[in-house]
């Protein structure tokens, strides 16, 4: 038995139609002047900045806009919307976007209350406080709609660092899963990789915790399920509505309940796109994860067969690592570090970049073992 | 696809020593004086009430006790407790025991601000605040540790009624397994049975919803698993944590979200305890929940069906119930109403006392419906 809290304040506001409560969820609180951050401009084109801009007009509440967060957000941008924040004295952040967008507004969020966000990643400042988080989730993948956790790059220095602190929960997240039926099927795929990774990174650690490794079979089993579905038929709107609750789930507190959690997957998945801006997230992690798994399975035999068997119907690990692999092929998605634009050369800079701290639970990798599993995905 | 809301602040400590850290959250909410609400005596022989009492000591908090709740928690023991709370000016709450004392304390804690808290159960007054809520619990069932439900019998009336209030989720619910350990195996069984239930009377309305299917699913395995092995291995610490954080899932929000719900069992249930109050809630829906499923699965077989197969391993209902009835046997509970004591007679007054609602939603029940369930479960 592992000890553990739970504990998770956000109310989720899920299902057809949700976005035009927007307004009054913000306006309930006492809030009159937002900072609305964004992405590249999808949402002004499948209707949800009209949808959400009706719904702050409609309840009197003002807002300045900041646009161009991309995945794989950026300090520079955190700091320019940090400024625009103070100058235009905003009582919250409303985040209209995915993992990126909320992840630069929980930055947002703690940093106009900090000298500079990047002293809260290197232990020079604490998170105290932070504006209010409102969230309206258009990609699901990250988690980051029902967490109090950011990962954001610092481009001067290649480094892409996670932080935490409980006062940024968002308060509210709107999820509706129709609005993500305009998405490319690449960032579909890149999401639904990114919620498995998130359960895996968990799970793995879970021997002993059979309620844990039983949910969160549930939870990859419906992940797998519901991509594939929408593979076949991409308007299945139940299809659209269990990937997203599902990649909830699989970073809100209720797949790592009662676990450890590893996470070297992540960080080294971490190093790849910090030298690499342009990979999506979920596809590095579709190139790691199988070969962190090949490199690591065998210190927790248990464990790693019953995924093979609950999971992919197997009672050979080669099998399972094989047909996760096809998996992520048939949806499109890399599976060797060569296809993501990483030459063999840069290697152990990666290496030595994800190695730099202690990494690894389920087995503690040093330089040596990164090297090894990134030749595996090379 | 279903509208939903998810929402559960409720701040859950688990794991074992954990009863010590009662105060100090007590103490952190800047509340100085509860009432002290427990059931027979039994937190005196197994260490929680002394562990709780020093605590509170250590951390300065005065309080004053409410004794004697019992199972099938009833009216007149809230108005007495409403009384002494209101005499006494407590802050708070604080309840130690299982569900029966946990939803006491919440109709106390609304209790103190209303005319009268029966009023809330027949629409005539309403809840709009409550005192905190905090809990230490003994016995994992049902899920009222991390809920904002209650359910009280009015011995009068002869009336078992469910209520509810966003007001009420308790502030922080301690859960330690280990003080479980010393539970009489038949609580632990009702325990089981309740938990199972609850996901059940989600999971029967999910056709479509996979993610919560695949969950629930994971959550009754875990929790049928988590039992037997408790049922071989006494002291298996592991399997008694698997069993509450189940317990917890079944019913704090996680299990029902994206689901209707139906809960007919619950409610015929509720008609045999407000009769027979000596009958433990679970025990009594070990004996309807069989008989339910009989008579209402042709209605949705495609769900039932998956039940079968992926629960009790068989393509056949009749199988499937039948390892049903077979699994709650070998857990010491009943599976016929004659053994709770029910007489052939009383059966129209139940039927007509769980039929005098609207009820069911996998099949809207009627008298005749409840009295075939009720005739199959005699």
């Amino acid at each position: 038995m592992r000890n553990f809290n739970f504990y998770n304040p956000t109310k989720i506001l899920f299902g057809l139609g949700r976005v035009k409560e927007i307004g009054a969820e913000i306006s309930n609180a006492g809030i009159s002047k937002v900072l609305l951050v964004a992405g590249g401009g999808s949402i002004k084109q499948n209707g949800v900045y009209d949808a959400v801009v009706l719904s702050l007009k409609q309840h009197g509440i003002s807002w300045v806009e900041v646009w161009g967060v991309r995945p794989n957000p950026v300090l520079s941008k955190v700091r320019e919307a940090v400024a625009i924040a103070k100058e235009n004295e905003v009582d919250a952040v409303l985040a209209v976007g995915g993992g990126s967008v909320i992840d630069t507004s929980k930055a947002i969020a703690a940093g106009v209350y900090v000298e500079d966000i990047w002293n809260t990643f290197k232990g020079i400042e604490r998170i105290e406080k932070a504006l209010p988080i409102y969230v309206v989730l258009t990609l699901s993948a990250t988690g980051s709609e029902a967490n109090p956790n950011f990962v954001i790059t610092n481009e001067e220095t290649k480094e892409k660092l996670g932080n935490s602190s409980p006062v940024l929960y968002p308060r509210v997240s709107i999820i509706d899963p129709s609005v993500q039926m305009s998405l490319p099927w690449y960032q579909t795929a890149c999401g639904a990789a990114d919620a498995l990774a998130h359960i895996m990174e968990s799970y793995f650690t879970g021997e002993g915790h059979e309620t844990a490794l039983y949910v969160d079979e549930g939870l990859m089993l419906s992940i797998i399920d519901s991509t594939d579905r929408l593979l076949c038929d991409p308007k299945n709107l139940d299809a659209r509505a269990n990937l997203a609750w599902a990649a909830t789930l699989a970073l809100n507190g209720v797949s790592s309940a009662q676990l450890r959690g590893d996470w070297s997957s992540h960080v080294i998945e971490h190093a790849v796109s910090a030298f690499h801006p342009d990979v999506a997230h979920g596809a590095g992690l579709a190139v790691i994860y199988p070969a962190w798994i090949g490199h690591v399975w065998m210190e927790r035999e248990a464990v790693f067969h019953r995924w093979a068997q609950n999971i992919w119907g197997s009672y050979s690990m080669s099998v399972a690592l094989e047909r996760m692999r096809s998996t992520f092929k048939r949806w499109g998605l890399p599976t060797t570090l060569r296809e993501l634009g990483v030459s063999k050369q840069e290697l152990p800079d990666l290496a030595a970049n994800a190695a730099s701290k202690p990494l690894g639970t389920v087995k503690p990798l040093n330089y040596d073992d990164v090297m090894r599993i990134l030749e595996a995905a090379f």
